[in-house]
């Protein structure tokens, strides 16, 4: 079958690699009818370590089941399933609490983890099929398939962004990034009643489906001059909730200069650095609160699903590419020249 | 009068200076006649710069209101009143939301924010006396004295640990610190209803009194050691709830080191660092939270009042040597020293 592998930084190859097959009693092989692109892909695109490559890539994905393990019971060939991008198995004391993406299973993780495995491919083994998978209601032509597919990750991402900040009506928010998560973020503030939305991000495509996805203003400038526009905007003591969608460190800094006092920073971009301020200048003086980190995407497709297959949110929007296997090297250098918001890939 | 003067590490002296007067129409004086040496004065009694000094220190007291300015409604001459260690005019958007540490007051903040006001002293004149002074329904002679002069910083700074940490019944809690605050925060983590509260620290005395406020475990031992300890306590995965009552690097560490998944460090302790690790291996991997700062306890006196007059909690019990004014520079000694717990100061 063919699959994507990262080699190095910018070096993105669709080969043939050895069939996927069932391993455990626990697992599901699935056939992939549709995948993406993250934008959390593009980090090891800028500075992988060559010498830990080739990697196989994605974790997002839609396809059917075509063949599980003896111990798996929910699932049956022919059903069409979303898979989150962290294996869990839905059982245990994290996985209870809705926190799937700290599941204990030793096969638990990310798909990263699953050396031989990923998304962006024609076919994968899902390990602890009965607990990371979902059934979806619909027909695999159904044309609700981009939404759906942002069930895997980015929906549920910026939805946690949303969820861990409380967002509450009433409440000022800023997005910081115009990525698909930060967008996500943007539906997820008003889905919870958010009353002002800014979204920071200078791409005017991007900011633009902001608006639609319900960003009440947007700032296209970065750094101090962005900070003093948003703490203009927002009565001048700033955003009540700060979700950062980027990862990088100007982002954070950006949303410790927008918070209000006794306000929170929501963080779902995977943070490129470790050391960060905390101290009595930054979060301490003014009780600003601290939350995010991987989504348990798993835990919101009960609750997001049925707005989907209602028309209620459309968050499937984030698509602006579509791209067969052959053209993901081509994908990821758009995503990375923000040419493509985000790639669909249809294997 | 005679004020309490810090003039560099380890130099504490009491000294003649210019009587408090009243200077703003919002003023009253106060004469104050229960005050106290706190643990966060000894981190200038560490470190302080001494071109900074000298410093009037002291930001905990009781005392009786000799003098009122013009536009005090509230207050009158003979009122008992205790000040918190923030000043507030507590009608402000944030005082308002209970935040009075960020009152927008141009005289609102802490008390070293006044340069000629201690309340290391025998008188003091407190700015915004309506917004920041809390009236005593006891007298001065009160056997209750040292739990209401608790109510100024120590039992609401560890309160607002356990209430940004959100501890709820059932809650695995552990606190850093043996101090004053560290106690407090075992005291409040109890009334909250924490089935387990661990108590880190080494000092017999201390966690003897930690087990009397409620502490169900007490760990000794410090860094990676500790750590074990806790999460073996913990039935491994860690503690939902960490209440930091120290403020130095390695009791972050500890803290990052004994969270559970999906929990929260709450930091009262104020940081003696500005940054340190928040990224994927310490917070982001599992959804840690962080919360915290500098405790508005002028919104908890209302809540907590009750329980001292009533007896349901014994703060005071936190002070294990009383001084008048000339005992003060060795007040601070016995508390660098830990030979004494909390000193209470008699002007």
């Amino acid at each position: 079958m063919r699959a994507t592998l990262m080699y190095g930084p910018g070096d993105v190859r669709v080969e043939d690699v050895p069939d996927s097959t069932i391993k455990q009693p626990t697992d599901a092989l699935v056939r992939i009818t549709a995948s993406c692109i993250c934008g959390s892909d593009l980090h090891p695109y800028h500075s992988m370590d060559a010498a830990h490559g080739p990697a196989r890539m994605g974790h997002e994905l839609i396809g059917i089941v075509e063949d599980t393990g003896s111990a798996v019971t929910t699932l049956r060939k022919g059903d069409l399933v979303v898979a989150p991008f962290a294996i869990s198995d839905n059982t245990c004391e994290f996985c209870r609490e809705n926190l799937q993406t700290s599941c204990t299973h030793h096969e638990a993780g990310f798909w990263d983890g699953i050396p031989d495995e990923g998304g962006q491919a024609e076919a994968v083994r899902v390990p602890l099929a009965d607990g990371t998978l979902v059934k979806l209601p619909v027909a695999p032509d159904s044309a609700l398939m981009p939404s759906l597919l942002t069930l895997a990750d980015v929906l549920g991402t910026g939805y946690h962004a949303a969820k861990m900040a409380d967002v509450k009506p009433g409440n000022r928010v800023t997005v910081i990034g115009d990525g698909a998560v930060g967008l996500m973020a943007v539906l997820s503030a008003k889905r919870l009643g958010a009353e002002q939305i800014i979204l920071m991000g200078r791409h005017q495509t991007r900011t633009a489906l902001g608006r639609e996805f319900g960003a009440t203003d947007v700032v296209a400038a970065r750094g101090e001059e962005g900070i003093s526009q948003v703490r203009e905007l927002t009565g001048g003591h700033g955003s009540h909730v700060v979700l950062e969608a980027v990862g990088h460190m100007p982002a954070y800094e950006q949303a410790i200069g927008v918070v209000r006092p006794g306000g929170v920073v929501s963080r779902v971009g995977v943070p490129q650095y470790e050391d960060a301020p905390i101290g009595f200048g930054s979060l301490f003086r003014h009780n600003i609160r601290l939350a995010g980190g991987p989504a348990p995407v798993r835990a919101y497709i009960d609750q997001l699903l049925p707005d989907i297959l209602d028309g209620t949110i459309e968050p499937g929007k984030v698509f602006d590419a579509t791209t067969d296997l052959d053209g993901i090297p081509a994908g990821y250098k758009d995503m990375d020249d923000r040419t493509s918001l985000k790639v669909l890939i249809k294997p």
